[in-house]
């Protein structure tokens, strides 16, 4: 090792890996019920498994109700319940007591949650802070496994309370967001990919908690900047233009001023006015048309991630 | 010409443009709302334009209670209606009536129904006979007009009375299919290949319906021979294994026996164990999970389709 300070964290003793939070997103729904079945001899080093939305599942939908990956902020868990509320709503509950509760010290040490987008993402690691040394440190594992994967740290940048998605719920946790996949199909080499960085994902967390320190380096961040919604007739509200060809499938390739960005239903383009280059992602994601998001926009960061090994003086050595 | 014998035709007078009959196909939804848009004043030369299924596209679902485009063989469209019948049934009946009823002189000459497939399929015209000259001339007017695009004529070769598609209710028609492209999403290139090929097929039928000869010549049509299922777990139902990452995407290629065709979820491969070379067709198709469908697999011919003119001894001259 070089002279670099060492941080150390506390080890990662409970560890959730959840899929079909999205019912329709297959790769994780798929992954999770094979993990489920090969749990041969349960040790406590295997991770929790989850299938999160269950019913939306077995539809093979996003949700029943309202989409449970934005039920977790501190506010959504915590406000009182409607007389009949909504089934993603219970369900995140159930969820927060399982893995949670949020923000306390019993909520589980780290979640990964599976997710599929449509876009050509590649695999994403979507987190909301830019100084998790944990997942920083499993990203650059995975970069360093899979060098043949195009894959990207994404930054929300919310704080704990505010942050709304299941992984938030664990001391440590993002979500695996892998595309091009349709949503309500698994492909093959999506669902491979997914298992794989989920097999190097774990491998990590049992170097670390035996106590390998891992060295720092460099790691590229994209934070989000802003969204930016479909052109819409102003009395239907429906789009009136997709995404222009030369932006589609673009994920991660900066978008400068006056680039084209749409292409109407009758033909004509419409061009990028910001007045900064940015790095567009989820392109075309099906599932935000009624988010009101085309694609998101994105400012890249080189981040030093310092050195981490896991703490000595734990009770749950393993 | 040459000395071709020339088939004469009736004319077609009453064509049918029909988009969202699967609620979440966006190409044909978008490209027919933009149609009725643009329709300034409508001349007997304009096609009528459906939405088919408007309570599913306003959902974004392929149908709110069974699948519209199975509901148009004869004794579906005949059969008693039930107290609570569900939504497609009553809209097939409709939409039987709009344009209709199905083999009766009454119904319209010509359906083109647009539809959208997960599937690699590029531009398919899926029809149930190989002797419908009129399609197949207007494959063949668009093959000239559109080299650059993947067009394939695909033969379900079933007698038009159990013909279960919407486009089935015309004297003439086809289901136009285009993809890849995820249900829920549009993307600008397949919408664009959809207009441009229902602008040529509409050039196709007035130049038809002028008196132009169309001379005869060969086309490759595949015809269906079977549909093959996932693997699936005996107890749950569930599949357990995707298509293999060779055969995904390989739309219109030959499968020779011993090819893989599945890999299941925990990794192995398995192959393909039929007798005869075939070409598969829908595969991974995202509709067909619930269908038993993971691709089909068809018989390539070639055939001579004869020269064809409109009769000229009709009332309703353009």
């Amino acid at each position: 090792m070089d002279t670099q300070e060492v941080v150390r964290l506390p080890k990662l003793s409970r560890v959730a890996v959840c899929g079909g939070t999205h019912g329709n997103e297959l790769s994780g729904v798929f992954l999770v019920k094979e993990l489920l079945k090969s749990k041969q001899g349960e040790d406590r080093n295997s991770p929790i498994l989850v299938l999160s939305n269950p019913e939306a599942t077995q539809r093979c939908l996003r949700y029943l109700d309202v989409d449970l990956n934005r039920c977790f902020s501190r506010d959504a868990l915590n406000s009182p319940l409607s007389d009949s509320p909504p089934y993603e709503v219970l369900r995140s509950r159930e969820l927060n007591t399982l893995l949670g509760p949020k923000g306390s010290a019993d909520s589980v040490d780290f979640v990964c949650d599976l997710h599929n987008t449509t876009a050509n993402m590649g695999l994403c690691f979507i987190a909301y802070s830019d100084s998790d040394w944990i997942s920083l440190h499993i990203f650059r594992h995975l970069q360093r496994c899979l060098p043949e994967i195009s894959m990207r740290y994404i930054n929300f940048n919310l704080p704990p309370d505010e942050a709304y998605s299941l992984d938030s719920v664990g001391k440590h946790g993002f979500a695996m967001e892998i595309g091009p996949q349709p949503h309500g199909v698994v492909r093959s080499n999506i669902y491979t990919t997914m298992k794989t960085a989920v097999q190097h994902m774990l491998d990590w967390i049992h170097l670390f908690n035996s106590g390998t320190v891992f060295e720092g380096g460099l790691v590229d961040v994209f934070t989000l900047v802003k969204h930016v919604d479909y052109p819409r007739d102003c009395k239907t509200h429906d789009i009136v233009a997709a995404i222009h060809p030369e932006l589609q499938d673009k994920d991660f390739c900066l978008l400068n001023p006056g680039d084209p960005v749409f292409q109407t239903f009758s033909g004509e383009t419409t061009f990028y006015d910001g007045n900064e280059s940015l790095y567009p992602f989820f392109i075309n994601e099906c599932a935000y048309y009624e988010k009101g998001i085309a694609f998101s926009l994105s400012r890249k960061r080189c981040l030093n991630v310092p050195a981490v090994q896991s703490q000595r003086n734990q009770s749950n050595e393993l």
